[in-house]
C-alpha cells in the first residue's frame, strides 16, 4: 500500500528515543539502583519489584524521572522491609538526579531530517515527559531551532491525541506523528486518521520490525530517520 | 486609567488557587511533615529548611508535588543526620500522595464566570505545575467543559508568554490572563503587552491589594472573580 503524504502540514516528533537516547538511561539507572540493594535482593527480584511499583503509581505520577525517583525510594524501603539506611536513600535520590543532569545524546540522522523538514512543515515535539525535563533536553540538542513548539500529553491514547489536533486545529489528514513507540506513536494516530512513521530505538527491537508496507496498519516502519526524507 | 478590553479574543486562566484552592493543602501539608520530624528541629527551622530545599531544587525538578515530595524526603535526611526512619519516610510519601488525591474545591464564583465567558471568548488554563495533576483537577473541578485546552509552561515568565501567544498565533493585544499571582499570572503578561486581571487568592494578601485602577501597571485588581462580568 501507498502511503499518501501529500496532504500534510504539520508533522509530529516524540522526543525521546526518537530524537535522542532515553531508554538506555533508564535502564543503567535500574542496574545502579539494584546494585544498591545488592544485600536484599537479587537485580532480577529487585527490577521486578521496581517496575511494579512504577505501574502501581502511574495513575498518580504519570511519566517521567521525578516519578521514578519516588517508586525507588518506595521499593527500597519495602524491599528491604524498612532497613535501608538513609546514605542508601540519598544515592537513590542522587541516581534520579543525575539522569535529570545528563547531556543530551542526539541520534543519527535527526539533524538533517529536521533541518529539511522544517522549511516544509510545522515541526511539533510531542512527549508524555516532564515539560521542564523535555525543554532542558531540547535546549541542550541544540534542535530547538526546528520547532514552532513542544506539546506534552499526559498520556498518548487516541483521545490525547484528538483533543490535541482540535486545539491546534488540525484536520487529522494533514498530521503526521513520528517515533519509536508503537503503542504510543503509532497506533493511536492510524486510529484517528492521521499519518504515522515507525522509527523503533533498540537494536534489539529489530525481530519486530516490519520492513514492507503494513498493508492492515497503513504506517511505515524505517530503520533510520533519514529514511523519512525519501518518503516526505 | 480604563483599560480597553474590546479586542480580547482569548482569556487564559492560572488554575492553582485562582480556579480552585492549592496553597492552602501545601501549608496544610508543611504543618503534617513538621510534625513527624519534631523530634528533630522546631517547626519553624524545618519549614525553613524545606523551603531551602525546594528552592534548591527548582532548577531540576521544576514546581508541582512530585518535586515537592522529594524535596521533603531529602530535608527529612539531612535535618536528621540521617536518623530518619523508614517509617517516617513511607508517611512522607503518604503526605505527597495524600495532596495528589485530594479532591478539588472549586472557588466561589469561578463555575459561572466561566460558564459565561465561554460563549464569547476562546478560554484556556494556563498553569505551570504539572500536566497529570492539572488534569486530573479540571476533571474532578468539572470545569472542563469551559476550556478550549490546557497549556502547560514550566515556568511563567515573559519569554514563557511570548512564546505561547506565537504558538496559539495569538496577537498580544487580543489575551487577558486572569491569576492569582502578581509575579507569574500579571507582571510578566501586562510587560508584553497583553492584558491581566489579578485576583489575590489569600485574604492575608489583602495588604497588598490595588483596588484602584493601578495607572502605572495597567492592570486591574479585583476581589472576588465573579467581577470579571463587570470589565468584560
Amino acid at each position: 500500500m501507498e502511503v499518501d503524504y501529500s496532504k500534510i502540514k504539520v508533522v509530529g516528533f516524540d522526543a525521546d528515543d526518537t530524537l535522542w537516547v532515553n531508554e538506555t538511561y533508564f535502564r543503567e539507572s535500574e542496574h545502579e539502583f539494584a546494585r544498591l540493594l545488592s544485600a536484599y535482593e537479587t537485580e532480577n527480584k529487585i527490577d521486578q519489584e521496581l517496575f511494579k511499583k512504577e505501574i502501581d503509581n502511574l495513575d498518580i505520577y504519570g511519566y517521567g524521572i521525578k516519578g521514578f525517583m519516588l517508586s525507588m525510594i518506595e521499593t527500597a524501603i519495602e524491599l528491604s522491609n524498612g532497613r535501608v539506611d538513609s546514605n542508601t536513600l540519598t544515592k537513590i535520590l542522587d541516581i534520579g538526579k543525575d539522569m535529570i543532569r545528563k547531556p543530551v545524546e542526539v541520534l543519527d540522522g535527526v539533524e538533517s531530517v529536521l533541518k529539511e523538514l522544517s522549511g516544509k512543515y510545522r515541526l511539533i515535539l510531542l512527549t508524555k515527559g516532564d515539560l521542564l525535563d523535555q525543554e532542558r533536553k531540547l535546549e541542550k540538542s541544540g534542535l530547538s531551532e526546528y520547532f514552532h513548539h513542544i506539546e506534552v500529553l499526559s498520556d498518548k491514547k487516541e483521545d490525547n491525541y484528538k483533543n490535541l489536533l482540535e486545539h491546534l486545529e488540525i484536520q487529522c489528514e494533514e498530521f503526521l506523528m513520528i517515533g519509536n513507540s508503537l503503542k504510543s506513536d503509532v497506533l493511536p494516530i492510524i486510529n484517528i486518521g492521521a499519518k504515522a512513521i515507525h522509527v523503533p530505538f533498540h537494536t534489539t527491537w529489530a525481530h519486530e520490525m516490519v520492513h514492507d508496507d503494513d498493508d492492515n496498519g497503513g504506517y511505515k516502519t524505517i530503520d533510520n530517520i533519514s529514511e523519512v526524507l525519501k518518503l516526505l
